[in-house]
């Protein structure tokens, strides 16, 4: 490698990244229906069905730290965040395999609680454990998944696939994990200042629940096939809305509106959120690790989707052209840019 | 996790460990053919055919050294020895997804020669990479690799297949890698006293090449069917040859001989190892990382690869209660024990 020129991983993001180093690989195998792109790579099956295989990992002092996340809680998310993806392509989870790197400072019995979280993610969505891998580390703890998946061909939801005009919906709500990190991170500084205080963490179940222990929508796949409804377009929201957004939107070629007052925000998430100076929008737009699936629908879908209360209409996708914009309270349009998540800044969701 | 019970992962060794870890998963679905405990996972495909899913790490610090390691070197043998147990499973290998774990260490030219070596494995085995995830690390790398192969399911080779009186039959020479890293950390000891002195690598090219540039065994998939033999079992050698050979004897619960004047040793690896004043015979037991393939085949397929080059009879399983035995030069037989690689002891394959 040549010494005059290094270009730091911040400096270009996870996103340019993995576009620059994978740009000169080409599909060989027949097999291979979609690759790198996507939430999940698709791979024939049997003709009328496919794979899908998605891959992500959680490393300690990056996505996760042990100071607060119990053990058996990682597991759990390590698992989720990767059903996650498949349930993104509007696929079922049926397998996955699990490295593990960890140093001489977790024992046996970390990895046993660590696994009971696995476990219990596996028996809850119902995956099977089918391999992996388990080595030491020179330090920390870092846990890698692959989850496999399957879908009828003609049920995958691709990024690509939204037109003008189709409406953006969201599941759940948004922002609870971002700010249950900050609760946390707020209790660790308390502590290291005095280790004697106590963490107040009274009345935060439900956001520090959304950051330790998130569940993925498979149920959101269930009822959308129930509604006779196939989104035209879908990510899962691991980043920011604004980041996953922007994925869409650049892979469907379109711009898109987006409404403030229409984002589905938690009360508890919106009052901690003011305790703490930051806007409970910008939570939802820049946090992360929510878990929960965007996706368009045409028009016509509306009134199969409507009064659900796992679903939020929060806009409709617009002319490449015309940008992506948010209009806020007050009615005006305020451009977003793709502020979610960078993996190689701070500690955010995957 | 109690404070009083703490075992170290040293004395568990990696296998005892993912039994331990594993043992109260049960398989829920109906696709999960073979879960943990193969070279890999395999799942239905299509009724005729099955999908085959490994996953393997790298570690930097356990298992490979930047200060002799050239990433382009390493981003190649992280693809090829996740092949070689898709190859194992008498497979083809057809797609990959690669995690990689960085440090800040590392600026983006660094991602770029690993990524250039991912793609030269992916070209020379046919592979298609089609997803992973890139993310940072506190420090260090890590490379985390899932293969995905297929195979007709009447083809697949597990561990277990063997038979009382079977040959056992090994590819390639086994030792040089292992004999490689010993001449490179001779060679970096060296270095660290005076680095003025150069590093005295002449002659050393093919036991050199073992090591950093492995090459996993396509071809012999490809022979075994053309040759019209369907081994009984199968694993490859990624640890030493009395680690996989303990493995196919326990899955296959039976007994082997194997004789020391039949262990394919490459002079040059028979040279080196007196050198450093270590039995070559210990080398192909103890070493690790060949890739070679280690199988049983039926007595009656010895004539189609009797004087094949690419293969060796080494010995034949015996009942499970006569062990697992070598026999040296001189007549004499000595037991073997399962000294393989050890994940969480120093250095060595995977």
């Amino acid at each position: 490698m040549s010494e005059e020129k290094k270009t730091s991983l911040e400096s270009i993001g996870e996103f340019g990244l993995i576009e620059e180093l994978t740009k000169d690989f080409k599909n060989k195998r027949g097999s291979t229906i979609y690759g790198v792109g996507d939430d999940a790579a698709v791979i024939e099956k049997d003709g009328e069905n496919v794979m899908l295989v998605s891959t992500d990992a959680l490393v300690e002092g990056i996505h996760f730290n042990l100071m607060y996340t119990p053990l058996m809680h990682l597991g759990y998310k390590a698992v989720v965040v990767n059903l996650s993806d498949i349930y993104a392509m509007n696929g079922t989870a049926e397998q996955i395999t699990v490295t593990i790197a960890a140093s001489s400072r977790f024992p046996k019995e970390a990895l046993e609680e660590l696994y009971k979280g696995i476990k219990k993610a596996c028996d809850i969505y119902e995956v099977d454990l089918v391999g992996g891998d388990t080595t030491s580390s020179v330090s920390g703890l870092m846990i890698s998944i692959t989850a496999i998946g399957t879908a009828k061909k003609e049920d995958v939801v691709y990024r690509n696939g939204g037109k003008e005009n189709e409406l953006i919906v969201v599941t759940g709500d948004l922002g609870a994990a971002y700010m249950g990190l900050q609760i946390l991170e707020r209790e660790k500084s308390v502590y290291k200042a005095n280790p004697d205080i106590q963490p107040d963490l009274d009345g935060f179940d439900y956001i520090l629940e959304r950051q330790l222990k998130p569940e993925a929508r498979k149920d959101i796949v269930k009822f959308l096939a129930e509604l006779g409804v196939k989104p035209t377009s879908m990510i899962d929201v691991s980043d920011g809305l604004a980041s996953e957004l922007f994925h869409l939107c650049t892979q469907s070629d379109l711009g898109a509106v987006i409404y403030d007052e229409k984002l589905p925000i938690d009360t508890s998430v919106s009052t901690t959120a003011i305790d703490f100076d930051i806007s409970p929008t910008t939570c939802v737009l820049n946090g992360g690790e929510d878990y929960e699936l965007l996706f368009s629908i045409k028009q016509e879908d509306f009134d199969k989707i409507k009064g659900n209360p796992h679903m939020t209409v929060i806009g409709h996708y617009a002319a490449k052209d015309s940008g992506l914009y948010l209009v806020d309270k007050q009615g005006a349009a305020i451009q977003l840019k793709a502020q979610g998540w960078n993996h190689f800044h701070g500690q955010k969701g995957n």
